[in-house]
């Protein structure tokens, strides 16, 4: 396997399949994609994410709480049950299970299950609150889709590969705003809501994405023409991580971001979705042509 | 026709041109827009339905429908009744009346009259409003429009060439929206106006894409900070949707979008670029073929 | 003269230069910026321009208006003396005033200076707010700079060159607009704000650019699901304008906006899009000409 | 050094490095980044620079300044000690004091020790909060940061050679912003919050750059259909700064904007900045490697 292909890999093959027997056949059912029985597999725990995140966004609301509590507590101890299943399956049918537990989709799982157990073995009725607010950890499986989605790691690479652009670009806005936010509170003040520094830099964030909440706003003549000032910057000032993101992909080609129509077949296995200057398939290994 | 054209022309062909007679040249008139007397007919019914769509929109200021409810509602009926007669004349007129009116056109020719007459049946007070409601679906009359401007469908074709990018960003830009709503719901709480996970994620939705009503904001410091990060965020990932239809703009070329479909190479000089309607190359002034 | 250049130069020529004697000398003056009277000149008008809008303006702010209102209404008539006198020497200087006076420039030179003399004749003190109102017109006069700046002639053209794409683009915008918009209508009704359809437009407009002023938000749980949608929608179809202005940008090149002066094609080869500083050709080494 | 390389390099050399002992080895430790010492001595700076920041905004916030004035006085004194030191040995070592001096980083590293030392001079305390807000210019300490990352000087080069573009574009918004400005003021007026024309031209600010406070709205029907137009202004028009920066970028190459890791560098004349495609250098036609 290549350098560069590394990363685009699900990296289910470092967790080990296990030689033969149950386990192996388990192993192929949860972690292969490319068998019917995997794929199946795949899907129907795409919806339980899906449908268990629904409840506990459904379960937040007041009116909802109050006449389904029953339904969906019963709903949620049922997803519980589930994923722990699964977190155990993925323990028992791998052959290096500290591998997995210790990486991304490992944890993820894990805390995706953890906040409803928590929730039982601190029943007091003062601390109701707080574990409410822990078991709002479990809206987390929504990360457990990104596996199942090869595009999110590409879009996640491509975000990767103009990290430094991106931080030169957000520490110039950050610097902006601390000194823009700093020049605001020294000529707005506290009276016109502009308590503290940290609070100016606050609405300096809000003015320069152009967000404008318009809790806080300008008074002053000299306040309002600063803030004209700085709507016109972060106005224009736009341009720049457009500009650098969509360089990035007019030079790399139509075909380089998502889905890629006219990159190389591989030769040897067929599949597509190579970077422009792979030389090798990231799938088998086997030379590209050109 | 070739090949390329065919998405851009309207289906009218499908469904079948009489071979002779009143109704033939009552579709040449209809279907048809290349003769005097089709344009002319396209041309009056955009008018007629911009106009009607005019009434829709005065009836709803309270105070011109007080005023002006007679002359409004007999515009309506006028509309109505003619439009009614130009769909019955569409389905008279073609060969296969079944695949216009099962078609999205003959179906919007439907539904802009529908609303009308059903006021008319059920004449109760107290469903007038409910009525009204459904008498406003005369306002997709205006997808009509669409027929005559074929540079819509190329729009249209454009976003449907990126959808598979697009859908990749927007559920990501879905996943970011439950993730930090859920987490502003623990941080701020109802007490702060985020009184369910859906008003969060509202919430959240106001701010990443840069609207910021100010009908929720964030009053607790850690929650100024998210919804700070949130901002720069959000700002930022709008460089994402324009880098993908700027990239495939640039690669397609000048040429390529709306008008100039074909960018010819000039047989003097080999120069390209030209304008869909030059005829001579702007560089040597030799003639370029059609 | 190219064919090319013509658009970007100031019609004057088309005024017909006096054949000789003082009005020729006083055309040199006013029309030519070429020589160093004419350079002069234009500098000292852009001065007294910007000048006598900042008065307009400053006349404007209530304790300003009553501290000075002598000093404001002198320097006013002032600046409206020397633009008459400018006016006439104009009218008075070209061989065909009349082209000259019913065209843009003449036209604005007009207009810049007919409000104040319309207050003087008028001078009823019920009608005084009205008058007001028509000195504003004055502000126009900040147009008279945009003969000086060629720039901004390009950048006007560049906008014709996309004219119809961005006309196709604003039309599918106001569809939206106005379909959305009624959906919000019947969605949240007069009693959360939405008391009419345009003014739902209003609101629509307001959230689909992303200002999000807040003075009408949606009240209701669909209410608010339909404007994240509309929010969504808005944002990411920003990417579409600025694709089509910054394609046009990047296919031209780099030379190819606002300055422009030196788009040259390689003698050897004949290919274009070289580096301003460029001294050989990217293609075929071939040394450029300057 | 080639000339290119010139503006990306500190002037550290413009100063002089004396001929030798105790402050040629102190130059080196403060002025230069490639031995041991001087990179350590760089990383500390920037750590301290930061931690006197964030003493400066803590003090800002009421209820930490009246809980932590001795600490955070004492913070404030240590780091201004400091920065004095650094300021006169910087001053001591070089062999050109006055050029250090009347640089950029020379008055930058004044204004960030001399605030603390004038609020020791005016013990007054009416004239407290005054002093104060002089004392706050030491957050201007942030832009000593510059001079450490490289890229920085890079954004500053790219943007000032797109800075007759962006005058342009910007000169033509604030037009805009005039005249749409001075129009609302006629048609909303001072009973609806726009009470003069610089306030309406802050609103006009506001509303076209898409920040959208909502502290000030149109309330009538001809104000709102005007401001829904400069939204749609407003809003199409963010496509021009984006489309130069882009343009910009992608003509360059992705190799020029700040890191530049695999520009190719001419054997021939050793220049870079050449694009991707090229194969001839374009600066002595020397045929470009790979």
């Amino acid at each position: 396997m290549s350098e560069e292909a590394a990363p685009y890999v699900p990296q289910a093959a470092a967790y080990g399949r296990p030689a033969g027997g149950v386990r192996a056949r388990l192993y192929d059912v949860i972690f292969e994609s490319d068998t019917p029985a995997g794929r199946r597999f795949d899907i129907a725990l795409v919806f339980a994410i899906l449908l268990s995140i629904l409840v506990v966004v459904l379960d937040s609301v007041p009116h909802l709480h109050q006449a389904y509590e029953g339904t969906l507590n019963a709903l949620e101890w049922a997803f519980t049950g589930l994923f722990t299943a699964e977190y155990l399956a993925r323990l028992w049918c791998v052959r290096r299970p500290w591998r997995y537990a210790s990486g991304f989709f490992g944890i993820v799982d894990l805390l995706s299950v953890l906040p409803t157990y928590f929730s039982l073995l601190v029943p007091g009725s003062a601390l109701l609150l707080d574990i409410r607010i822990l078991r709002l950890l479990r809206v987390f499986r929504i990360f457990k889709l990104t596996l199942y989605v090869a595009e999110y790691m590409r879009l996640g690479e491509a975000l990767y590969a103009s990290r430094r652009k991106i931080m030169v670009f957000l520490s110039a806005v950050v610097m902006a705003i601390l000194v823009l936010g700093t020049v605001m509170y020294v000529v707005e003040g506290p009276r016109n809501g502009f308590t503290s520094i940290p609070v100016s830099m606050y609405w300096a964030t809000v003015t320069m994405t152009t967000v404008g909440y318009g809790d806080i706003t300008p008074h002053t003549n000299i306040g309002k023409f600063i803030a004209s000032f700085m709507m016109l910057l972060g106005w224009g000032t736009l341009a720049v991580p457009t500009g650098i993101v969509t360089a990035e992909m007019t030079l790399r080609g139509r075909a380089a971001w998502p889905p890629a129509p006219d990159g190389r077949a591989c030769p040897g296995c067929g599949s597509g979705g190579h970077a422009a200057d792979a030389r090798f398939c990231q799938d088998c290994g086997a030379r590209l042509g050109e």
